[in-house]
């Protein structure tokens, strides 16, 4: 038989203790971020039936990015590619019972096919946080002001990023009442200034010419009014007077009084998904290196509705930790990140026995400790202890096993002391 | 459109917030186990290609009970029903840049078609930790006192179970030397005692006499003493005196050094997957409740070598979330588990604008704050809280604003205080 691969599947990652160490890193600051705001966590499943998606998701999502087949009982499943339905479905199944506000958040893994590329991945994991029950712009502003916590909580300036604000209900304004267009290419138009940035402003006119079924040249003129407004003042009147401006006001208003620094408004910004009925926002990195956006979200109240359940007001939002890596490197916010294991016994001689009565005293005491029960030569078990990063390195021989003084070395400024097993206990304490 | 359901994928679990706290909790003491013995995590995708499986893991959960299908790319992928493929792949994959010993463990989801029953999903979650790179019985002795270890931290006694352990160079050596079978009838031997404890003791004969190909008899009685040995002074003399017995007994010595007491020999324990090489064991409850075994392990030295590097050595062991959750019911160790929220700031009037100033002034101190933003009634937010099992609720409301002390009142016992800010902080940080 012929060798089988160490490579991961196409598109997935391998992350060795290095790398989850960043990955625990980023997830330790999420969940602190949705903690501080009263957020409690949930978990959903892997699978879900394909027809939660295709409900109301999108299509490119639905259909050629997600990972589907048939299970042994004839079932379409999918594994999820997002967790918004997995989270509407599970609020409509106990939509009596919750306490409201309900605040949720989750941790997990996704997948989609995706061309693998920088910050694009197959598995990816995602923060989803998510208010359901309020109506009022009061939920937008927080999870807003959340997004700006993330960054924050990761070390990030307001000037490192921008969230760009538009709303549904005045896309919808614009295009039907502004642009005059039918439902089917008021959506068709929506896609196409969500992948403005992607194609030429030349592409861009033709397809917008396509979509425009009269009056083309008034048309693309009202469209470039759009594309070139800087704020709200920009905007054509009959937009501006338009009455879910109000809302978009209202939010800005609540940023403000919230400290939210980094927010603007963006009519031209559309964001994907389907599902979304009210306010949408995406992040960016201000830096050129991350031109797609960090994350993004919405108001979507029309998804538990779905299930059957009596319709409940949601808001939310999904950072990527891909995204979120790639922005972390480029402003060089990755801390440096060492070990959680405190001590690596270095076993001289015929200690073993007692380095493993030590090992075990000492975890008794609350110390993370790897005992070295390979025999080997000093030298090769200091090599081991420093790649591991490992902060102690502490020395055990006939002599410490008399004594009950150990010397422990600093494994980076190699300082040593000589201590007892409860002043080391202490040394470790200290250091946290 | 119909409906879409609202219930979880067959055989998966929606964790809502009073669920997720008990698998935080699982999953908290897992990792503190973990790097008290200076283990670090890892992790590894979702899907992997399906012959990695087939290689090694056993007919069962390679063929029958493996989520399988075939992607975009034409590449025949599992969702994986276990960890030790994975994590041999990706330690072959570094084979040479690794430190070791290397010391790994993670938590994640697994996912396998069962018949759903208590103690049985679909999807799951396991605990993984493995050591590669030492041959010697002492990774052996730690892994089995992590076992032991894993459970004492969940409050269970020594008496609460059972660790079976037997070696597989053992089984070998019964099967060819002292049953006198050929490799395959080995092997269906080996799957036979595997099963016996599901089957009637006639069922056990008849299948028996089926394998045995000639001294039918004489080999069912000699299966006989096996199936009624207590303990290794009760085996037949050519059993207690083969090479293999040594690794056992030394086991065993250091299991007794290292204070693990629930730890017996089992010569009829065999473990079903293909690919261990020497010692295997089982944890049992002592308690009828749960009959299969809470978890196992053993060492597979070969699996390493099966992606064309040098073999290494490897120890491992599985607990899973959901017989570790039964377990903790039926010796009632759940422990009572709250809300990670601190506060829920109830607002009265009109003092919405002053409250959300007051929830970032006692984030920005270190307290987890959920706000109340609805405008509702007072008994209905304190209804919110309580539901909620948040500890405490803060009042604040005109008198409040201007004063700057807010009533605090403890959730369960309704004990209130008057605080300024400093002091609601201080409160909080006296009670974690």
């Amino acid at each position: 038989m012929s060798a089988l691969s160490s490579q991961p599947y196409k598109g997935t990652r391998d992350y060795y203790p290095e790398d989850k160490r960043v990955q625990n890193y980023i997830f330790a600051t999420w969940r602190s971020v949705a903690e501080q705001f009263g957020y409690e966590e949930y978990g959903a499943p892997t699978l879900e039936p394909l027809d939660i998606y295709t409900a109301k998701s999108g299509q490119e999502l639905a259909g050629e990015q997600t990972y589907t087949f048939t299970d042994r009982g004839g079932r379409i499943v999918a594994i999820r590619p997002e967790m918004t339905p997995s989270i509407s479905r599970m609020v409509a199944a106990r939509r009596q019972e919750l306490p409201y506000p309900a605040r949720l958040y989750s941790i997990a893994n996704f997948m989609r096919y995706e061309r693998p590329q920088r910050g694009r991945e197959r598995e990816f994991w995602q923060f989803n946080v998510d208010m359901f029950g309020v109506d009022s712009i009061a939920a937008e502003a927080e999870i807003l002001s959340m997004s700006d916590a993330v960054l924050k909580a990761f070390g990030a300036k307001d000037e490192d990023f921008v969230i760009k604000i538009n709303n549904r209900k005045l896309i919808n304004f614009m295009m039907a009442q502004y642009l005059g267009l039918d439902a089917v290419s008021a959506q068709l138009m929506v896609k196409l200034f969500d992948r403005k940035d992607k194609i030429s402003p030349d592409d861009f006119n033709d397809q917008a010419r396509g979509i425009l079924a009269d009056d083309i040249d008034e048309g693309i003129e009202k469209i470039n009014v759009l594309l070139s407004a800087k704020s709200m003042a920009d905007l054509p009147v009959e937009i501006r007077n338009s009455s879910s401006v109000v809302e978009v006001q209202e939010l800005f208003t609540l940023l403000e009084r919230a400290g939210v620094k980094s927010a603007v408004f963006d009519i031209t910004l559309m964001r994907g998904l389907d599902y979304y009925t009210g306010t949408v926002f995406e992040v960016f990195d201000t830096r050129p290196e991350n031109t797609r956006a960090l994350f993004g979200g919405g108001r979507y109240d029309g998804l538990v509705g779905l299930f059957g359940a009596e319709p409940i007001s949601a808001v939310g939002m999904a950072p990527g930790g891909t995204a979120i890596e790639n922005f972390l490197e480029v402003h060089k916010l990755v801390p440096e990140l060492i070990s959680n294991t405190d001590i690596y016994i270095v076993v001289m001689g015929d200690a073993s026995r007692s380095a493993a009565k030590l090992a075990r005293d000492l975890r008794a005491r609350g110390v993370n400790v790897e005992l070295d029960i390979t025999d080997r030569k000093l030298d090769k078990q200091i090599k081991t202890a420093v790649k591991k990063k490992i902060p102690y390195m502490l020395f055990i021989g006939d002599n410490e096993v008399q004594s009950e003084i150990y010397t422990i070395k600093n494994t980076v400024s190699t300082d040593e002391q000589k201590l007892d097993i409860d002043g080391v206990a202490q040394l470790i304490k200290n250091g946290r």
